[in-house]
């Protein structure tokens, strides 16, 4: 197979032609044709390379030979659905399910981290019989209209008539720039009375309380790390108005924050969720992702008496990469390297800090760091033009990064996870550099 | 890899230890366990062979070499998401065009029929600022929570108080059992008048039509072909009430139906859906799935400033396979065969028709065949257990057949389109045997 049959200019023009012009490319004035890659490293059409720091998707490296030949000798085998038997299955269930805390021990497997959500959602409605559902500010968990509705990062782009009056949005838990911040006493809990106060204002309007849904830390939100002891609490409101708690992991899992395989881990032992949905980094960009649940939840969904059936949901190949994806993570220590080499470079960039007043805020747990740039540092003023033009200028550089956010001016480092110490320093010392 | 690791009963045990149990297996008394499959073949872990009748998604045949290796070589190469420029993305949505009427020209690919269709919604409902949906009785459509709303396969099971208001469900256009039959002078005008109706009432409760929704030919629905003709006479009146035609080809199309590459082309070059979904056959499966629509729609899903972004959809492994699929439909005359295999298999069944009373209604183009079994040709009684029994009895036979439909009546043929000949005689043989 050729690497490139079309010229870039052509490439674009057929993009154009035949692609919904909603389908955006990462640097719109200059776009990447990228056509290969291996590890952390992208190469375009010239072969110059590219230091990938934002594919969190490619979590273990591109094209990584033990999830490429796992994929291909399943798929000389056999790819069909999951309405026959198949050890792939339960074997990939049971591996997956021994990284998470014992309650949470059913499967379903979908095929992306939007159905993954959706199908929360539906767990939700039917074991509790409650309709309302709790979302963080700046959230984004899907594409799917279910998803849209509970994302405040993409309905605040709709007309206010549009927002369900089911759907309810909380703060985030940002202690840099939300309503409460690192110098108050206990943000945890002012956050999650915030949660509480809405249960109360729900209730007094005859809302039922369905479900609290939040990344276990915020990605497109601007990479916010809610403080130790938020989910608790706000488990503990959400339980009591007869709702459940769904961690989103889609972005977060799999042993990126380095200290844990999950996000949601790092909130301590005494919080366990009644959902964990999966996605991207799952199976190293196969289309795959999870969802996973306790006992009661999937039983209340059996009870309701519809069958689920998602066609290529856990087929034989799908899991055989995702089993793959857990050998490599395990064979490689990646979550170990994550730590390690996440807190090289958080120091790295601490000290960019203190050099330029332009970075406000360094955060994150391992690899899934934000950086978010300001004008000033008092006020907060966002630097939303400066970290457009630090992304544009690292890509002439040959580094891949990328600003989000509610005003796209915090730069997301959460690279393949393979990652060193010379690339955090390379990213670093260009950053340093441009800025 | 070892094509089985467990004993069919720590297969059965672990998947319902860790699998939802809403998801159901076939042959729930004597699930089969599935190993390895080629062509229209299957293969249980001891080397048994099963003809397979009912996989629609392995489309061109169980592992096919050509398919595999597409896959192969571009995972190797490259996986990555659709915000860099690749040629497969665009090369991709060029030959897929190229199988449809021009003012389809504009792609958006995902990772499943049901994300297909739950975007149809947006695309119609940004369209045409509208929000009621028009759906066909039996109609299944998906599994995510919008899609359960217009799927009555689905809500029926539900309480009354959880259907949509802004849903409504016009009948099934199914001249063997439905409201207008073959004996009606003009069922296809019958039919449409009906949505004609619900559109007038909508009008008077203040609903606005933004889309109505249908499978070219139902399948889970019961296998019915809807009398030609119809999808024009529902368009005009769903197009002047400023609402769009959304054409479900999940299941029916690539070429299924014979005479036609898409199931909506029976009805007419003078019918032209505004929105088509495709999923199962199309990555042979690999999971994928594409919208098509036209230019207008597009742009007015755009204007609304909301950008669509998928993880997975229309990654270079996802295009590279789906090209490989087109080449194997076309190198291998695939439709053709589904055309000459499908007219053979469905005269073979007619004569059964003849010999079994049993056999109520034999019908469906190329490889998409309905057989409805009756206790009562007059009557129409459905024979819901005769169904269930000739579906195991033809299991011991090793030929996989499935029954569906509203009344699970009716067996449905949809094999690989690989489907010879001398497959269609051994299954008509088989199927006269146990009746």
């Amino acid at each position: 197979m050729a690497t490139e049959c079309l010229d870039k200019k052509q490439t674009i023009d057929l993009r154009k032609k035949f692609i919904g012009p909603s389908c955006k490319v990462f640097f719109s004035h200059d776009p990447l044709k990228i056509v290969r890659a291996r590890g952390q490293y992208m190469y375009d059409e010239n072969g110059q390379q590219y230091l990938d720091c934002i594919n969190n998707v490619a979590h273990v490296g591109h094209s990584h030979p033990t999830v490429v030949r796992a994929g291909t000798q399943q798929m000389e085998l056999l790819n069909t659905n999951s309405r026959f038997l198949h050890d792939n299955l339960v074997l990939y269930a049971e591996r997956l399910q021994a990284t998470l805390p014992d309650p949470l021990s059913v499967c379903y497997f979908v095929n992306s981290g939007s159905e993954a959500n959706d199908l929360a959602l539906r767990l939700a409605w039917q074991y509790t019989g409650h309709r309302d559902v709790i979302t963080l500010n700046n959230a984004y968990h899907g594409h799917v209209s279910s998803l849209i509705d509970i994302s405040p990062y993409k309905f605040h782009q709709l007309s206010d008539d549009e927002h369900k009056q089911s759907v309810h949005v909380a703060p985030s838990p940002d202690v840099y720039r939300g309503k409460f911040r690192a110098d108050h006493p206990d943000p945890a809990l002012a956050y999650s009375d915030e949660v509480r106060d809405i249960i109360t204002r729900a209730h007094k309007r005859g809302g039922k309380i369905a479900a609290f849904i939040a990344e276990s830390l915020q990605s497109c939100g601007g990479q916010v790390v809610p403080p130790a002891g938020y989910f608790q609490k706000v488990a503990a409101h959400v339980r009591a108005a007869g709702g459940v708690v769904i961690a989103d992991e889609v972005q977060v899992g799999f042993g990126r924050v380095g200290s844990h395989f999950w996000g949601f881990q790092l909130q301590g032992e005494d919080f366990v969720p009644d959902i964990v949905t999966m996605g991207k980094p799952i199976g190293n960009g196969h289309p795959m992702s999870c969802v996973v649940t306790t006992r009661e939840v999937a039983q209340a969904f059996m009870a309701a008496g519809m069958e689920y059936f998602n066609t290529f949901g856990g087929n034989p190949v799908s899991c055989a990469i995702g089993l793959a994806v857990l050998d490599v993570i395990q064979n490689e220590d990646l979550q170990g390297n994550a730590l390690r080499v996440g807190a090289h470079l958080s120091r790295l960039l601490g000290g960019l800090k203190e050099t330029h007043p332009l970075v406000g805020d360094v955060r994150g747990p391992g690899l899934f760091v934000g950086v978010e740039l300001v004008r000033d540092r008092v006020k907060l003023t966002p630097a939303t033009a400066e970290a457009q033009e630090v992304i544009y200028k690292l890509k002439e550089q040959h580094i891949l990064l990328s600003a989000d956010g509610p005003h796209r001016n915090v730069l997301k480092i959460k690279p393949p996870m393979c990652f060193s110490r010379e690339d955090a320093e390379r990213v670093v010392e260009k950053i340093h550099l441009v800025i």
